[in-house]
């Protein structure tokens, strides 16, 4: 699943334009007027701005209802409303993992992600649907997309008995990274729920990326019993916090310690840049040396209809929220949703430059800050030096 | 300028599929299968969704960037150092406020906006630069949308001595509505501002939209001082607030009264739905009867890069902004772009139904929600019963 693949005249970054060679799958090759090898594709850039490929480090492809009939949301404000409407739904709305991750990945790839990192929720009533949908669409959209799973306890663990030992499954079906919930708000014992997704961690050799949606000092209360454990079982390097809303607290007497033992144990922070929620500052965090991701969340499900699997736009939202103006500050929205993501997904040999693995979008701009702004359909996607979108048309049809 | 015009199978509001006939720039008819009167255009309508005009209640038409070579944005972080940087450079960066406000409301047309309130700088190193450029634009494509204007002292009143005589002229010139800024934190004199730009409201009969960004308690208080002369002056109905950030402070006992009041003396406000600042809470707002518009502000210029001009994305951001998930809440935010807009800038015969002026939007959607969150390019406007724009081609060619 590795192509050669010559482009002329691009603008790596908004940069000088040059020519690309990747062959074999890997970028050998970038400088001005690179002599074609005989029998190479050659695609011809136009001056348009190559990135690398986008990185989506937080959705859930098994649940989103994209290409069924809309759905009407009447659903009550509370998480736990959102949470039970769902999963009572879900068969009811023919809500197939296999086909609707699919369906999710090929937009992503049209948008230029490369890679995503998938939660998907193990409950009870639904057992491994999930976890064996998702695989299906990792193992059969390789050409198109890199996808790992996070066992994703949505409905609780410990509140609902048997969740647990269908995480375990997870893990052992191959499910990449251990995932968590809110272990105050929602399962109401954080000690219990740490213990045991830590537990899972050990047990499996992975790493935790955690749910943490708990506002202010219960979050932050939460946010130290995790740190409190990265850092006794050596676990430095390999846990994330997704949301994390209570490190957007104003309050640097709260947030400030959090914030010097997140770097110091390098706990990444994904964040959607919610405009609704505080959340966390980019920033700063990014100044203390924090990996700090980004990615859609949940796309257009029973949760909410927002979403499009843009991670361009989700850069905008990272430069909306956190009132970045300027070009340097718009780049670091990029950064988010590129390099960022990908040291928190751990990508071997990701990024723009040669040796890397030829995964790229190619877009219309003058300027980075300009394609996040503009965000332009007209893209071309490469994945591992193979072209699979162009201007919204996928190699790959949707299920 | 008014056209004749049946749309065949379009759905208002993406309810029940009819026609729209629309004569002499009048909404005359709306049913399914209407005959088509002799020698009318027919517009095939595919079953799309129909929207009235959407309304633009609040942008800069004279100081966008749009169709210029990419601005790189190394401005400060202060509001007084992106006003000064704006005044010092609108010269040398060729922002003629003609050509940028004809550019920006092309663009609006094609997105769909039939109208747009638009503050236009007034100051003493400009002159009425801005006023008679973005009055030449008001004037010269009225066929495609209908601009106010709003005198506006961007660079404060009373600190720049002149100010207000330019003001004043503007008034004279025919802008249509006063305007203000911070009285407290730019003018620093909330009494000499307030008191100066209400007389100039009350010697020319004018209505007023003061900028407001001051948070908290100050911004408060200069909002208690604008509802105290609104009630002095008898200028019910008169009166839109723009930004009012105060008014998401999270505490009832400060905003509570202020809202009551604001209800009271059907002052209106207007809000980007700013996803890094406290914003005003819509549903609360609308709950209390107050008449809550939107805008999109500046649009690529000195301040910012954002901003493309389309007020369904701007609906989007009201909704993520105020946590709209539901069908019901999505309705409010498209309102919020529509007819609470057009309440605001007092539109007679505004709205999609018999009697009312034949403008409109239609685009591709199952639900209106669906359309928010969408928002496809293909778009099809009409205005005064002529079809304007298709697919982002308008019938006006930008200079």
């Amino acid at each position: 699943m590795t192509a050669s693949l010559l482009l002329r005249n691009v603008r790596p970054y908004a940069g000088a334009t040059i020519d690309i060679l990747i062959e074999g799958g890997r970028i050998t090759r970038m400088a001005p007027d690179i002599q074609a090898p005989a029998g190479i594709t050659v695609e011809e850039g136009r001056g348009e701005i190559a990135l690398p490929g986008l990185v989506e480090a937080h959705t859930h492809l098994d649940k989103s209802l994209w290409g069924q009939p809309w759905y009407v949301n009447e659903v009550g404000p509370r998480l736990l409303d959102k949470i039970d409407n769902e999963r009572e739904n879900k068969k009811r709305l023919d809500i197939d993992p296999a086909r609707q991750s699919a369906r999710q990945s090929i937009q992503s790839s049209l948008m230029g992600s490369t890679h995503i990192r998938s939660h998907v929720d193990v409950d009870t009533e639904h057992g491994m649907w999930g976890i064996e949908g998702v695989m299906r669409t990792r193992d059969g959209y390789r050409d198109i997309v890199d996808i790992e799973l996070v066992a994703f306890p949505q409905s609780g663990l410990l509140r609902r008995p048997g969740t647990l030992e269908l995480m375990d499954e997870a893990m052992k079906l191959g499910a990449e990274i251990v995932g968590g919930l809110d272990p105050c708000t929602i399962d109401r014992d954080p000690k219990g729920h740490l213990d045991a997704v830590f537990e899972l961690c050990q047990r499996y050799g992975k790493p935790l990326d955690i749910h943490l949606h708990e506002p202010g000092e219960v979050g932050a209360f939460s946010m130290d019993m995790i740190i409190e454990r990265t850092r006794a079982l050596g676990m430095k390097g390999k846990v994330t916090i997704s949301h994390a809303f209570c490190l957007g607290t104003p309050d640097p007497a709260l947030i400030d310690p959090l914030i010097e033992q997140l770097a110091e144990l390098d706990i990444a922070i994904m964040t959607t840049a919610p405009a609704s929620r505080p959340a966390p500052p980019v920033k700063k965090l990014l100044a203390a040396g924090i990996r700090v991701c980004s990615g859609s969340d949940g796309i257009r499900d029973t949760w909410g209809p927002y979403g499009n699997a843009d991670m361009l736009e989700r850069a905008m939202f990272v430069g909306l929220r956190n009132n970045l103006r300027r070009d340097d500050e718009l780049r670091l929205a990029l950064d988010v949703c590129t390099t960022e993501g990908a040291k928190v997904m751990d990508l071997a040999g990701y990024g723009l430059g040669e040796g890397c693995v030829g995964d790229l979008v190619l877009l219309p701009g003058e300027t980075v800050a300009e394609a996040i702004v503009t965000r332009s359909p007209k893209r071309r996607v490469v994945k591992r030096g193979k072209l699979v979108a162009r201007d919204g048309v996928s190699i790959r049809t949707a299920p």
